[in-house]
C-alpha cells in the first residue's frame, strides 16, 4: 500500500513530518510505502543530515507550498505544484491509495473536491473526528470543520458516513447516531437540527435522538452529527479546556508544597489520561465523502501524530470505507 | 431590596431553593428581602419542619408549577398562576426588583418577554454566562441559550449588553469583545459570524475580532459573543468535560495505590480548582435585554448556588445595568 504524505504541511514541517514518515515506514514494513510530497531539495538535505534511510520511503517533488492561513480557493487555483494538489493528483492517478496532511485544512478539502471528486449522493464531505469516551470505545463526531453552513440533508449524509466509520473502523454493529443539540426533546435545538431530526428519524439509521456534551463523553452514542461550525467550535473548546484544567492544576500545585509531592505520585495517572485525551494517539481525521482516502491532521501534529495518521490511513484503505459509504448511500432514503 | 425567588423551579426544589433563600437572607440582612414564590402550603410545611425563620423571608402564593420539560409557550399561556409568571408579575408591579429561578429556562425567557417586555432597541434578550478564566478576572459569554437562531443584529446587541455587563459587574474599562468562531481571520466562520463581524467592526465597541476556545479560557477577551445554540452547546460541553476529566482521574487513581496517596496530598489543589470552575459559586446568569432583572440558574442548582444567585441579583439591581444598556443602545450604531 502506498500513502502520500504532505511533507510541507503543519507547524512542525518538514522535520516532524519526515520523522513521522520514517517511524511509520519502520512499523508498516513491507506492506507500507510512504511517499513524501514536497520540495525535493529541502527533504533530501533534512534526510541526509539526520541520516534517515528506509527502502519504503520515497519522495515526489512539489516545488510550491500552500501556507497555513492562505485562502484555500485562491491557493488551489494558483499553486498547482504545491504539495497538497500534487499529492491529490497522485492519488487520483492511482499512484497512492491515500493522502495525509497536517497542512491547510481548507486547501485539503478544496483540493480533494477538485481532484478526487465526491462519492455518489454525497453533497458535502465531512471531517470525522474520533473522540475518546469513558466507556464504549469512543465516538466519531462529524463534521469537524469542513462545512460551516449546512442544510438538514448534509447532516443526514454525515450521519450515514459516520455510521459506516463506526462499523468499519471501530467495529460497532448498528452504530447509535446522536444529533448534537441543546436538550433531549425533539423540539429543542435550532431550525437546522429540528429539520435534521425529522430526516434522521425517517432514515434506516439507528438514530437515538438529540445528545449533549455529557452524552458524548459518556459514550452514549457511536456517532455525533453536527454542522462543521459547531463541530469545530466544540472540538477547539474541548482541546483548550483540557489545557486550561492542566494549567490550573499546575498553578495550584506550585502553591502547595505537599501537593507537589502528591503530583509526583500521581504522575502515572496524569500520563494515562494524557494518552487517552491526546489527539496525537488517534492519527488524524478522515475527510469522508470524497472519492479517495484523505486524512487531515492537526496543524500542531508531532512526529507521533503523523506516524499514527499514516498507519490510520492504511487502516482506512484496508477497511474499504468508501465502498461501504457508496452502498449505504444507495440504501438510505434521503 | 426585594428579590423574588421561584421556590418551585429546579431539580432540588423546593428544599434546596428554600435553604438557599434563608442563607441569602442571613447574609444580606437588613438590605435584602427574599420573597419565596410557590405553593404556600408546601413551603410553610417545609419551613416549619426545618425550623427555619428569618424576618426578611416572606412567601407569595403560586398554586401552579411549570415543569422542567414543559413547552414554555404553552405553559406560560395556560398556567398563569405558576411560580414563574406570578414572580414576573410581582416584578412588573414593582413589588420586587428582581426574579431568580432555577426552573424551566424557556418559560423564564418567555415570561420575561411577556410580562416585563424588552428594553428599547433590543430585539432579543440573551443569557449572559460568567466564565472563569486563568487570567484577567473572567469573561462573559452570551447568548447562553435564550435564542437558538440569531441574525447578525442580534449578535451586535448581545455584544453591547455584554460590554455593559463587563463594565458594571466585572469592573472592566472598555471591555474587549470577541466573536466566537473557527479561526482568527475575518473570512473564517459561518454566514452569521461573517456578517456579525462586519457589524461589530463598524460599531463603537472595542471589538478585537474572532476568538476560539483557547482565547476564552486564557481571558483574552472580556465578552464572547455567539448565538444561543452554539453558546449553550459550548457551555454544556465545558461542564461535561470537567466532569469527564474528573471521572478519568478517579478511574486511574483507583488503579494505582501510590496515586491514591498522591490524590490525598493534592486534595487542596482539586478543591481550589473545583471552586474556580463550579458554577454554583457564580450565582446564576442574568437574562439581559428585558425590562427588569431576571436571573436564570442552573437546573441542578444547590442551596449554595441559589444563595449566590440571590446575592448576585442584588448586585445587578445595585449596578443599574438596565439604565446603562438603555444608554449604550442609544449610542451604538446599528
Amino acid at each position: 500500500m502506498r500513502i502520500a504524505l504532505d511533507a510541507m504541511g503543519g507547524d512542525d514541517a518538514p522535520a516532524g513530518i519526515v520523522d513521522g514518515a520514517f517511524e511509520a515506514a519502520g512499523e508498516g514494513r513491507d506492506s507500507l510505502e510512504v511517499v513524501l510530497v514536497g520540495k525535493r531539495d529541502v527533504l533530501d538535505s533534512y534526510i541526509a543530515a539526520k541520516g534517515l534511510a528506509a527502502p519504503n520511503v520515497s519522495i515526489v517533488d512539489a516545488p510550491e507550498v500552500i501556507g497555513m492561513s492562505e485562502s484555500p480557493s485562491t491557493a488551489i487555483r494558483r499553486k498547482r505544484d504545491a504539495s497538497i494538489p500534487v499529492a491529490m493528483n497522485l492519488h487520483r492517478a492511482g499512484g497512492v491509495q491515500a493522502v495525509v496532511s497536517a497542512g491547510n485544512t481548507g486547501a485539503m478539502v478544496a483540493s480533494s473536491l477538485l481532484q478526487l471528486g465526491r462519492l455518489p449522493r454525497i453533497e458535502r464531505p465531512a471531517i470525522a473526528i474520533y473522540v475518546p469516551t469513558r466507556e464504549n470505545g469512543g465516538t466519531v463526531l462529524l463534521d469537524g470543520g469542513a462545512n460551516s453552513d449546512c442544510d438538514p440533508h448534509n447532516l443526514l449524509q454525515f450521519a450515514f458516513m459516520g455510521s459506516v466509520y463506526a462499523e468499519t473502523q471501530l467495529g460497532k454493529a448498528s452504530p447509535r447516531i446522536g444529533l448534537l443539540s441543546i436538550g433531549e426533546e425533539r423540539s429543542k435545538g435550532n431550525e437546522l437540527t429540528r429539520a435534521a431530526y425529522e430526516l434522521l428519524e425517517r432514515s434506516t439509521l439507528n438514530f437515538v435522538g438529540n445528545v449533549e456534551g455529557r452524552d458524548v463523553f459518556a459514550g452514549k452514542v457511536d456517532v455525533v452529527v453536527t454542522d462543521g461550525f459547531v463541530g469545530n467550535v466544540v472540538l477547539k473548546f474541548t482541546e483548550s479546556i483540557i489545557y486550561y484544567i492542566t494549567s490550573l492544576i499546575g498553578d495550584e500545585v506550585r502553591r502547595h508544597a505537599l501537593a507537589r509531592v502528591g503530583a509526583g505520585l500521581m504522575r502515572p495517572v496524569f500520563r494515562g489520561i494524557k494518552r487517552k485525551l491526546d489527539y496525537a494517539e488517534y492519527g488524524g481525521a478522515p475527510l469522508l465523502g470524497v472519492n479517495g482516502v484523505v486524512i487531515i491532521c492537526h496543524g500542531k501534529s508531532s512526529s507521533l501524530a503523523i506516524k499514527n495518521a499514516v498507519l490510520a490511513a492504511g487502516r482506512f484503505v484496508a477497511g474499504g470505507i468508501n465502498d461501504r459509504i457508496r452502498r449505504k448511500a444507495e440504501e438510505t432514503e434521503q
